[in-house]
Parts: C-alpha cells; structure tokens; sequence
C-alpha cells in the first residue's frame, strides 16, 4: 500500500553538478504518477529503480523548458521498449502543439498513443481517478500557465471486526455488504450497524504538487490537510524582490503555505543554482514550518499508513 | 595548444544507469567543438568543467533522439546564462523544422542566433575554419542520413632556430618572412632558404568522428592518418547481424576502420545498453588494433604535441 514521493531532480531553471531539472514520482500502490520531466527524468528514473512499465499518467506544470525537456528521450526509450500501452499526459493547452511537433518528427515507430489532456480554468479540476487515487489540478500563479496538482488515495474498504463474526453468526453476504460499508437489515428486524461491525483500515493519504508560483491566497485551499506538499522554495527571503520579480516562492513562502493549509509534512524543491549548499533554505522554512525536509534527490518521502483512532482502541 | 576528446556520453539509443546518451567535445585550443547532444549534456559539460562560453559550434551526426535531445536544455541554459554571441549548429537538413518548432516556443527571449548550417552531399564537404582548425562533414551509412566530422588542426607558423639569428644578422623583417614559411632572397643575392633557417614546431594533429554507421567501403579514406579517431562500436562481433540490420558498428568493423585508415589512436563508444561491462568490446577491438580504448565519460584522450623528426635531430 505504498503511497510515497520521490523527487528526480530538485534544480530550478538552471541546473547545477548536483542537481537535475524538476522531475517527480508519486507512487500510489505501485502506479508511478511522473510530475515534470526536466531533462535527464529517464535517466534518474533508471538510476533510482522506478519501472517505466508502472507509468501511465505524466503530469506537466507549465511549458517551461526545466519542466519538459526529459519528456523526448522519456517517451524515445519507451518506444525502443516496445511499449504498446497508451500514455496520457496531463498539461496546459500550450503543450498541444510542442507535443505535435515531437511526434512528427520523432514519433514514427510509437506503437502507443500519447494523449494530451488539456489543463485550463481557475479552479479545482478534478482530472481522472484510478482503483486507488483520484486526481485533481489547480491553478498556480507563474509566469505562463502553471498548474499544480493534487492526488487523493481513495477510502479503502472497511475491514470486518472478526471477533464479532462468530457471535453474531455473520453470513457472507452480511460481510460483505458490511465491508462496502452498508448497513444490513435482517428478516427478524435487526440492522447490522455498520460502525459497529466495521472500521476503516486507515485514513486515506494526500500529496499536493506546487511548482512554479508565486504566493497567493487562495492556494491553502487547494492543498488543505495534506499529508505531504511539494513546494517550490526558488529563493532564500532576502531574495523576495526576485522572488516576486520571477513569480517565484521563497522557502518562507512556502513554509507559510504548508502553516496555513495545516499540512503534516512540506518537501521543498526548486532551488535556485546559487544556492551550493541548500541548509540556508532548510533553515528558513522550519523557522516556520518545522516539518519541512529538503527534496533530496532520490530519496524516498514515504506517506505512512495511519489508523484511524477507533479502530486502534478497539480492534488493532 | 590543447587537442583532447572528451566523451559526455557513450550509451547509444537507450542510455543506462551508467551512460548517457552521445555526446562530445573536441577542445582545439581551448575553443570547443560539442559533437553530438545527446540529452544531459548540460548536466555533464558542468560535471566536468567546460565552459559554455568556449562553444560557438555544434555538430549533430544525424536526426536520431539520443543524439540531439540535449539541445533544448543546453540552449535554454545559455539564454539564461545571458549569452549574446551566436551560435552555429552543423546539421542534417531534416534539422531545420525542428530547430524552428524549438525556437518558436521555448526561444523567445534568445539575445542570440542559433543558425543551421545543412550538411549534405556524399563526399568531404568543407565545414569552416578558425585560426586554428579546419572542420570537414562527410558521410556516413546509417538508416537515415548521418555524417561523420575531421577536424585538422593547422599548421602553425614555423618556429627560427635561434642560434642562426646572430650568425647570419638576420633582420627582423627577414625573421617574419622565414616564419611565415617562405625563402627570403637579399639584396647581395644571397637566399635565405626557409627549410635551413626554420622549423614546423609540432606536426599540426587531428581527430574524426564517426557515429552511427555501418561500416562501408570508402570510410577509411575521410579518417586517413588521424591522430584519433572516435568510432562507434555499438555490439561486439557476435551480434555482427544485428550491427547490418540495424546499420551500426562491431567492436571489430570499428577497429578494422582505425587500421585501415592507419590512425594512431581509437576510441570507441555508443554501446548498446546490452553491455553492462564493456571490456568484451575493447577485448575485441583490441585484438585487431590495440591502440582502443573505451570512451569513459569524462575521460579526456589528450593528442599530444609531435615534434617532427629533423626539428628533433638539430634543434630542439
């Protein structure tokens, strides 16, 4: 039941000998969900053991080059795999032509699809759902067109309390109605409660993607009660004006973010070359926001299983 | 008066954990020619400490993904850097259209040109000359059209033997004449013969470059006499009828090239993603030219400076 994020290259704009341009994983019960695809993604996606064959969905912020330019030799390898399974990628109107322009020139012997899911609107954007997640995007506030996005693990189904099947003589049928998380009326009268008979296995986890923006209100909305935000953090605070100037975050920024939206934990990214050594970042951001960590590239931020109170008291 | 090869990446299609795609650099007193930009380019020509301000010139072998997806990155990053001064890619016509859907969404704030120079033909076609270099395209035999790159490096102008200068009062004009290579004759009828009073200080040296093909008749004569010759070796012999189908080199096709051609030195690179240890191809390319060696990313392959043989004898 893995539900864990891992970042491929935490660079802004410019790259640096040690970092690559923004490339993402989410992995969601072994389904890979790639956000970006900064140049050299294939290669970190090789380096650090993630399966191509697990990706169907590609998640594109905004057309800036730092974001997109792996996507070519991604969808190039993919093909000299043989792959035969569509690919879908979500990304901003803009990206409909760049894509044209790629498949005609280098797209001939693709024996799958590429599909570009447009991305627009000013508002939550719910996109697809899986067995296991639901996907949705939300406006950022860039340069061009920026979106952000947010996935939610669905509720997995209830678990029966096993202690009560035998007393209460629970037919299979009962079981399973309980675990959909039904009710269930018997012939002589009584309901089955489900609460009683049933308890959720644990709390359905959340992720929430934020890069590139500027600060603004209305962006805790999006990302409220998440258990783990990306956020950019292009810039130390005494950087602001630049910040502002690039429609960019500070670490601040995005310690703020994470304090208003109440989230559990915050990864930042996106850093600026000019920063060597990125403690000046880590620093600023947990003055606020002491749950933050830095995106490490490679380094796995795994969203633990936690359970529900009730069913700790009563039943685990 | 440097003259080294550098690889940034000897993967062929599919890079692995350890290769990246091709791409190269000839540094030619310290102007250096990119060969070849397979994506992370970028990523490695900072790795290993090239400027981006030395290059001026880039040379794509042919429209295949592995060998150009760097491109976007690289001139993106020197945009961002703020770079002004043009830049000339030596390329396939079938370049031009994608050159142009490049620039038309991800170019717009380019403070320089990126101009396409077209190569074609089916023979040494002279490409440009600097002070201290020629370059020539020639052809290759791949599946699509595919060109092959000698850079010669020029002669340098003809160092006096000192110890004549007193003896003979030679003039300063008469030193100047002599260096530039010509004989100078004096007013008393005396000659002064170049050869006597002068000597090239180092043979000029060269280096050429051929990836992908199939080997063909008539190779030998573009790399005649090089002092490097890089050369794909994408399978070791064994696999000799994939190499045909798939219009590429053994380990062996490229070491018959090197001693047909009789170059002092072979490199060879664009494995196939097969050989996680390569020591099979420069086993193998050795058996029959022993001056192989593995193009290791980073590596730099220095030609050194030759003294000729009668400037050694009396001179030096």
């Amino acid at each position: 039941m893995t539900f864990s994020f891992t970042s491929l290259g935490s660079a802004s704009a410019m790259p640096t000998v040690d970092r690559f341009p923004s490339a993402h994983v989410l992995n969601v019960h072994e389904r890979l969900f790639l956000i970006d695809c900064g140049e050299g993604c294939q290669l970190k996606l090789r380096k650090y053991g993630f399966s191509f064959l697990k990706i169907h969905e590609i998640f594109i912020s905004h057309l800036h080059g730092d974001h997109i330019f792996g996507l070519w030799g991604l969808l190039s390898t993919m093909s000299m795999l043989g792959r035969t399974a569509d690919i879908t990628i979500f990304a901003p109107v803009s990206f409909g032509p760049v894509l044209d322009s790629f498949l005609k020139h280098f797209g001939a012997g693709f024996l799958f699809k590429v599909k570009h899911v447009k991305l627009k609107g000013d508002d939550l954007l719910p996109l697809f759902e899986t067995k296991s997640a639901e996907v949705y995007a939300f406006p950022l506030n860039h340069r061009i067109d920026c979106f952000g996005f947010l996935f939610r693990e669905k509720k997995p189904p209830r678990n029966i309390r096993k202690h009560l099947i035998e007393p209460n003589k629970l037919s299979l049928y009962e079981i399973a109605r309980l675990k959909e998380g039904s009710d269930v009326a018997r012939e002589d009268g009584q309901v089955l409660e489900n609460d009683y008979f049933t308890y959720l296995p644990y709390n359905p986890r959340s992720f929430a993607y934020c890069s590139d923006t500027a600060p603004f209100e209305g962006l805790k909305d999006y990302v409220e009660g998440c258990d783990l935000l990306y956020h950019e953090a292009t810039f130390a605070s005494d950087l602001s004006a630049m910040a502002r100037k690039t429609m960019h975050s500070t670490a601040t920024d995005a310690a703020r973010c994470a304090l208003d939206a109440k989230v559990a934990k915050l990864v930042i990214g996106h850093f600026s070359s000019r920063y060597k050594n990125t403690d000046v970042l880590l620093n600023e951001a947990r003055d606020l926001f002491p749950g933050t960590y830095i995106a490490q590239e490679g380094m796995v931020f795994e969203v633990p299983l936690v359970k529900p109170y009730k069913s700790n008291q009563s039943n685990l």
